[in-house]
């Protein structure tokens, strides 16, 4: 069975060539293959303007992102078979990777699975579907995942902002057995508890899991600010590798009450003080009142979404960043963040470096990284390289 | 007593009030301040066009940086005094970060010390001069390493190749104590001899620390390849957490006989063995025989040591890594590494990701890194990031 062709414009194939995925609507020759003669989450074949195939995918015309590819092999079967193949070499990864059972089991394009992001808690499974093709194949997804992981629930969280570019509705759902309200995440000596209906993203954000584990070497003795704390990732690891004292910012009373539940399970409770609030409001006040951290971590939400916030975005970033850097010791680390794509590695550098010119701090980056190895990064698309984190050592002497 | 003066021309000084530390030659008006007037190695102040001072440092007219700031403070003496503090600084931060006395201890401008490289093998220490200014300070800086390290010996290795564009000559000294001919330096679980006189850099390249850390994870019951192997810090450390196998390919037998004690001395000797001979034919022959590993590790030395380098070393890289990916298993890992400053990090990322189309073969990037912590980056001098190591996946299904 032959699948419905799509055909690019001259000289529009080159970034599929190169191993991209995505093709945009002004690069589909509409004249020859029209959009609108597609319904969204269609199979299509995809082929250059002299008729080669670039590989299967499935289409939405509602979206910028016209085609996602799926597989570069023109005789593939967008399906079951696929899927649970590309679980199979997801979870061997994971596997190789990690002793206990917590991380991102799939993470979108990077993994062969356009549209799909699965996070692993122990036998609960959270998947989100984020595109029209993928939501689509769910029924496969769902039996793929159970093939593959066998785990006792599966949720379905989609209700991600992104999924309206698609044109997709917002739910919440049980896809297999009754997905647990609140599970706990096992990462390093820690357990955190963490609600999966309701908290952010799919309940964890394994993505800075190396993050938290690079700030330790810097935290023994310290008093740490962890601003945009959530359930206290950082503040409650600092905490428990010997932090004096953890001050846990965030706006979310829930995420600060879980934040206080986990120091407790951890034994830190004496050592945490949970403080909710705007991070930019408390970081004045801290500053006016001449408190000063020996460790400080910015991680904040995308505060760049989507290109067109940039500039305000950047002022954002350059804001907090130089507010964290005010209540930080002479000998202080910060750990700075950014998890928008559209801010680029280097001007997050920038960002950190230039508020300590303006407050004639002298700095050193000491280390520096990224999201964690379970949320692989696909070579040919930079989009799915997004976190990125520094390690700044404040300077006496300079 | 004030400093002669160096002025620059309108305009030149807009880097160095964003913090960098160095002066090219045509940034100076030679005119009111002739560079001939100075010997290599005098302490000057430096002055912007309208005479504001921008900090003091010392010249050396036959340089193209001719001159390097070593404090922003126009009354700063550099002096013993000033490096103590320095120093002191350095090794607070070290002490912090590692159990065990085995780190580069100064990093040149990063440590607010242009033209000073140290390192630390327990209670003896390695210092290279790479400037006039600080080789006439070479007295101060061997009494203050004394002071504030108290080193049983320093041995002085000036005979880095950079010394020529400053006029030096080339020679190693013992200029305390009597430095040993071999030292033991420790990392994680392993021990590694190292000759101090004669081998490459240092003795040892404590940069790679955190990427040899990176690479375990992906070892277990692995063949590993250690292309550029020197002493065995990769394979050894490999075959160490459970490596099958390690082959080690150098083109310095010496380096190899010390690999081979390294790995006895850590009781893998029958895990690894050594092939001496040029990394670009040893693979030539692997690929030729068939032979596929499941760790590839690409660790060469610089190719591209300077900018005019750039397109023969960067045609290096990319025949470099594509025969290495051409012996990595179906679904293998691949570490590759540069240490060439002008290869930038998202260039060696491309290099390896176009060697993965041209053999046809799918690639995740699963993780990336940098220099250790004991080599910090100045925020205002991308010369002093230079390292940059990137994990890459092999993929059997996409």
């Amino acid at each position: 069975m032959s699948l419905p062709v799509i055909r690019l414009r001259p000289r529009e194939d080159r970034r599929l060539r190169a191993g991209h995925l995505w093709v945009f609507s002004n690069e589909i020759d509409c004249d020859t293959t029209p959009l609108t003669a597609f319904t969204p989450g269609d199979a299509v074949q995809i082929e250059s303007a002299h008729g080669r195939c670039l590989g299967v995918g499935y289409v939405n015309p509602r979206s910028l992102i016209s085609v996602r590819i799926v597989s570069a092999n023109p005789h593939a079967v967008i399906g079951r078979d696929l899927l649970v193949a590309r679980l199979q070499e997801a979870l061997a990864w994971r596997e190789r990777l990690y002793t206990a059972p917590f991380y991102r089991l799939a993470f979108g394009e990077a993994d062969g699975l356009p549209g799909l992001v699965v996070d692993r808690y122990g036998d609960a499974l959270v998947a989100q579907f984020t595109t029209a093709g993928m939501e689509r194949l769910k029924t496969d997804v769902i039996e793929a995942l159970d093939q593959v992981v066998r785990p006792t629930s599966i949720l379905v969280r989609n209700d991600t902002a992104s999924r309206a570019l698609e044109g997709l509705p917002s739910y919440v759902e049980a896809a297999l057995g009754e997905p647990p309200a609140e599970v706990t995440v096992v990462e390093g000596d820690c357990r955190f508890r963490v609600a999966l209906g309701v908290g952010q993203k799919t309940g964890w954000f394994y993505d800075q899991r190396p993050n938290r584990t690079r700030l330790l070497p810097y935290v023994a003795h310290a008093r740490v600010l962890d601003l945009f704390s959530y359930v206290g990732g950082f503040g409650i690891q600092a905490a428990a590798h010997g932090a004096d004292h953890a001050t846990l910012v965030d706006a979310s009373d829930r995420a600060l009450s879980y934040a206080r539940g986990n120091a407790a399970d951890n034994g830190v409770a004496a050592q945490i003080a949970t403080v909710h609030g705007d991070v930019f409001e408390v970081l004045r006040e801290l500053r006016a009142a001449g408190e000063r951290f020996d460790v400080v971590v910015v991680d904040p939400p995308a505060l760049i979404k989507r290109r067109k916030d940039y500039e305000a975005g950047l002022g954002a970033y350059q804001r907090l960043n130089e507010a964290a850097l005010a209540v930080l010791g002479a000998e202080g680390v910060l750990l700075s963040a950014s998890c928008s794509y559209h801010l680029e590695r280097h001007t997050l550098a920038r960002v950190v470096a230039q508020a300590a010119t303006r407050l004639r701090r002298a700095i050193q980056f000491a280390d520096e990284g990224g999201q964690g190895p379970d949320h692989p990064i696909h070579p040919a698309i930079p989009e799915t390289a997004y976190l990125k984190a520094f390690v700044a050592r404040s300077l006496s002497v300079l």
